[in-house]
């Protein structure tokens, strides 16, 4: 069984997700700079939401390129997470409107994390196919910066109800982190 | 002729067709658990058929898989595939919006029976194409899930109008049925 | 220069114009048979541009298969012809909600005009680039449902103001003259 | 590490940039020529962009053609640029409601000159991954085209609010100039 497939069904959804939130910039009926100035909090959301799918993009990238071959139980991990990543947008989008309100910010995490978690069992699902010998097991390595986002998820979830910009500043570490180049993991670790 | 395209374009159609359906989700204007709560219908709707949606694409990559080479017929009956498959969006959104309603229940159900039947004729115009040899009847085999999937499909439809939620059930009866990973099909039908 | 790209930019964008046809569909807040019946003709309607947009899928499919290699000139002449195919979900929508009005229903013929015409440019194109020997130039042949085609739109835009019904009928008999299967042609000519 | 997959992602995200552009025609709800003329502006603007976006994909074609490889680095400067055309559509739709307005115009063109800045950028990325002897340095010459259009658009931005028809001539200009066949450029030139 070929991943040409695979590749190219989740490219085509993570592409459509990507650009399916600027159909949420619903256009000013008005012309001035006071029409723009509100769209700055949903601009900002739109950009976060951006790197986060692109992140998931590049990993999802890295990660297919060392699998040798598909199975069932590969596909529907795969679309497993590309159904959570779909909830993206409809976060992103409710976030971007509530910017300073808690629970949008706390379901935004959790999106987040329902996202790593099916990220998570799509490389475990892959790693049980593959086998332990396989250039993908030797490629994982220890995962710090899967490790750290999960731990900033988990954190940033309930401190919504606390302060919520505190949230979003844990949401924007986790982007800042994984857009950080580092030659070192692209070569040894497929995450990045 | 080669089914590299067909394949391309399917999976384009599909993911865009899985995609859309997030566009219902109209993000709500409160920031509250009050606002979320009747999202649950529409949500759950939703998954239901990002997994039908799912199904079909995993089988679709299947089917093609074992297919040597398509004819204008085959891509024709791929067409009337994909156009049956892209009113699952209408169907959801209706049926999201109106769980507990009789009619977009039963609409439901013949939009998933159309699809069924769709496919159906995609298997067979391309095993008139392919031969009676070939690896693909080979691999069909008896086609249980198929056929429990029409009967299914046809007693929900009538049964929509008697007592809805037990339609629902029998819908969500398929998908499941699908789900259940099941080795020895994966080796020798094709539709799983 | 490789023309894969070009294949799978013109999929992606016919696979997503047949699906936003869709989008047009808006749920009826209605849950009966009188919310659904109004939206008869508008379902008539997509049907029929997703026909038409199956067929230009097709033709294209045919076309670039036996085209050996892309230039600029047919990058941009293949992107002419995605621009005036992306006006048909316009045209579908605004002659689905008034079915029986002259004017939307001249525009839609204009832009099936429009498109066939862009489609007679593209082949010219590559002809031009491919040489007169070319495998395409025999493949050509007399072309007879291409210009049926023509004749039928430049009939139906003017007839449009006079009985709208007989527009629609010529656009349905165009739909209907290229999905009858003719094998001799498939083998012949590449627009089938 | 293959460039199939940033190919095909990038193909799918311009297009359906360049699609759903076309969800902003909202049909008219009259039948009548004086529903149509509103639409004219739009239409317009939808044009431009879509030949901005077609400029762009051909451009990125030649681009990725003469790269032998990817690096995290590229596929985050090829995202980069996918971002900023991302914001095309809104762009496109602000400016089409309100053409003879300053604001849209000059926003408009601050997207257009980001989208250039953005092109410039991945160019650059490219060439210190391919190096200094590669065909890609060779191959880009003077470019002309893409210095005049940075000015172009660095003069329509304040002009918007001078004179706003200037601007947006400004910006057909620099459409049309990347519209003209260049033989020599497309031999020469990656731009192209």
């Amino acid at each position: 069984m070929s991943k040409t497939r695979l590749e190219a069904f989740s490219d085509g959804v993570v592409a459509i997700l990507i650009t399916i939130m600027v159909l949420e910039f619903r256009v000013p009926h008005g012309a001035g700079w006071g029409d723009l100035a509100p769209m700055l909090p949903k601009f900002l959301t739109y950009v976060m939401s951006f790197v986060f799918l692109g992140i998931y993009w590049t990993n999802h990238h890295h990660l297919i390129h060392v699998t040798r071959g598909v199975s069932g139980g590969i596909l529907w991990a795969n679309l497993h997470l590309l159904f959570w990543l779909s909830l993206v947008p409809f976060g992103t989008a409710w976030m971007g409107e509530n910017h300073d309100a808690a629970i949008p910010t706390a379901v935004y995490g959790v999106i987040l994390l329902c996202d790593a978690i099916a990220y998570e069992i799509l490389v475990r699902v892959i790693l049980a196919h593959e086998g332990s010998s396989s250039e993908l097991r030797k490629a994982i390595g220890k995962d710090m910066k899967g490790n750290v986002s999960l731990l900033f998820y988990l954190a940033a979830i309930p401190l919504s109800f606390v302060y919520t910009p505190l949230a979003d500043a844990l949401y924007a570490a986790v982007a800042i982190l994984w857009l950080i180049p580092d030659r070192r993991i692209e070569r040894h670790v497929v995450r990045t």
